[in-house]
């Protein structure tokens, strides 16, 4: 086989897929992109054997052909040539690659012996705009249980509710959880996607940034996300996402309004100040001045004020400050709001002048 | 004591020292600052043992007063507060800081156990110009023997002639020299700096990017830098630097000039498919065409032509790429200049344009 096509289109192929490749140490070939020629395109695919991605370049094809070559190796070359057209051409399991300037083999193998990447039966579809998705996405992520103990938290729950998509995430000491509004109605149900994959998904969709629509496909047990000519393909987590309405609070007996950035260089201060590994950071709110304080024998103290509005009691909460930081971090408005009840029960976070995002706490009961 | 200074003078007198403390990992009163309060001045000064920083903040002094703090911590704490005013107050060995919306205790250590750093009489002094000087460091300091098997060359020479001052580095695998011309005539004379006080040096040459002068002040086996209100004591290497004279070649079989740029794209994308260890790439110079070229057996081959003005034989070499790429990138001329004359004899590298520089490269025999 022979195909040519532009290095740039190649260079952003290669982007797309080339990240997915090496994540699993464990099978040298997984390390490789497949290449299969036909009919004028180019698809490229890497897999981990928890997910698959497809590329599709458009060139020009003479004949048909496969092989898989090292990913990285692949994309470092194409990505620092100096080149408009780049022909590749397949002899063996050998990869030649032509330019203007320059002749290169790639020693590539087989490409029997690249696993084969499921492909997902569409029973259901949606489609959602991307910049909102992945947006939603960064809101809520970084709350997910990464440690795997328990496979039910290690994701995202996805659940579809005819109007709208609502995300949640939890290592159950925190609770994200998003609400996207959906054009047109669809099913109510709830799948759990692993992080990871979304983790990869944000990615793509940064390097891929003009795209205009993401579809998202389900059967059973798999997720299909398809953006212009880019697929990725993944596992659903089985088991029952836990019941998290009854953590969220109701209605807090002490409500201040603070801005965000004030109060993350606050928390970040006092963080220079806390316990190492318990990472206590205490906000007392009196009147109108919050005070936030740190404290550890070997290194010192710490006591800020920030200037707050409170409706309801004074009160007093302790945080690990990195909780409230990813919280604080991830929202985007100049004030947030945060209610609290009491010291042993859970703080709620949310921006202000915006609904659909909500971040549940637990304290550092003292 | 009490000491009242802008929060911008203090974080830049600790952007400076701070970076030196905790480079000895032996001792941990190396990791501090001492601060140092008297008649309207702040002292700040850490040491690594090998070399010594000392920075002279401004502000307003009530009594007098020293101890050692953290010296990351106070510089961390410092950058992240939101406040123009810094009030600082020492009581026994702990430091307490003021500012209109925080109060903070830092625990030191007493001052009498911080090191002393020594001072330097000033025997021999020279005058640089900042900018030339960081330039003429980052143009030899990468060819320096860092491993500390031959102090000798694990820092660069600094050789004083009258109206110049010549600065050489080699690893004996490459060797760059730079010439820099003076104001005024000063004594001849050799010294040998270590390489890391260069590195420090040229990094807070970058934190004071203002700076008008650099004054460098010698006695027998010390070297004292001062900029505006920093200084930097450091032993000097003992030792004879070798006669390198005699391995510059003074004519080249084959001289080539081609594009800076276009040599380091072809290089680059050659090292992909190098040996692993020996990391060789071949030069081949035939009629208008030099032809860059590297053979792995388990990866593949490449081979890059880029256009060239040639004086002389056509001709081949063979370089470690580690080597040829680093004297690229530290040239910022458009166009280089590569004379060879055997696959066994050194090759060497010039920027077009500009006399005050060379970079002897070693070949791998074939």
């Amino acid at each position: 086989m022979k195909f040519i096509c532009t290095q740039e289109n190649l260079k952003k192929g290669l982007g797309v897929v080339s990240s997915l490749a090496g994540k699993n140490q464990t099978l040298p070939i997984l390390k490789n992109v497949l290449l299969e020629v036909k009919n004028n395109i180019l698809i490229l695919s890497t897999t981990n054997l928890e997910m698959g991605v497809k590329s599709i370049v458009r060139g020009k094809s003479d004949g048909e052909g496969s092989l898989s070559v090292p990913a990285k190796l692949l994309y470092d070359f194409i990505a620092n040539i100096n080149t408009d057209k780049v022909e590749l051409t397949q002899e063996g399991v050998n990869l030649h690659i032509k330019t203007d300037n320059s002749q290169t083999t790639i020693k590539g193998v087989d490409p029997t012996e690249f696993p084969l990447i499921p492909t997902v039966e569409k029973e259901k579809e949606f489609l959602l705009n991307p910049i909102d998705f992945k947006q939603a996405i960064s809101l809520v992520i970084f709350a997910v249980a990464f440690d795997n103990t328990r496979p039910e938290i290690s994701g995202v729950l996805f659940n579809w509710q005819k109007d709208k998509l609502i995300l949640a995430a939890t290592d159950s000491y925190r609770l994200a959880e998003k609400k996207l509004i959906l054009n047109g109605e669809g099913d109510d149900f709830q799948v759990i996607i692993p992080a990871f994959t979304l983790q990869e998904i944000n990615r793509i969709l940064g390097e891929l940034k003009d795209s205009q629509e993401l579809k998202i496909y389900f059967n059973q047990n798999q997720v299909l996300f398809e953006i212009d000519s880019t697929s990725l393909v993944s596992r659903l987590i089985e088991g029952e996402y836990p019941d998290y309405q009854q953590v969220i609070p109701t209605e807090s007996k002490t409500t201040i309004q603070a801005d965000r950035k004030e109060l993350i260089k606050a928390i970040k201060v006092a963080s220079f100040f806390c316990r190492q590994g318990i990472n206590d950071v205490n906000l007392k709110i009196k009147e109108n001045t919050l005070t936030i304080q740190a404290l550890n024998d070997q290194v010192g103290e710490n006591k800020t004020s920030v200037e707050i509005e409170k409706k309801g009691d004074d009160n007093e909460i302790v945080f690990n400050y990195h909780y409230i930081l990813d919280g604080l971090n991830a929202i985007s408005t100049d004030k947030v709001e945060l209610g609290i009840n009491s010291g042993s029960l859970p703080g709620i976070l949310k921006p202000i002048g915006d609904d659909s995002y909500i971040y549940i706490i637990m304290p550092i009961k003292q």
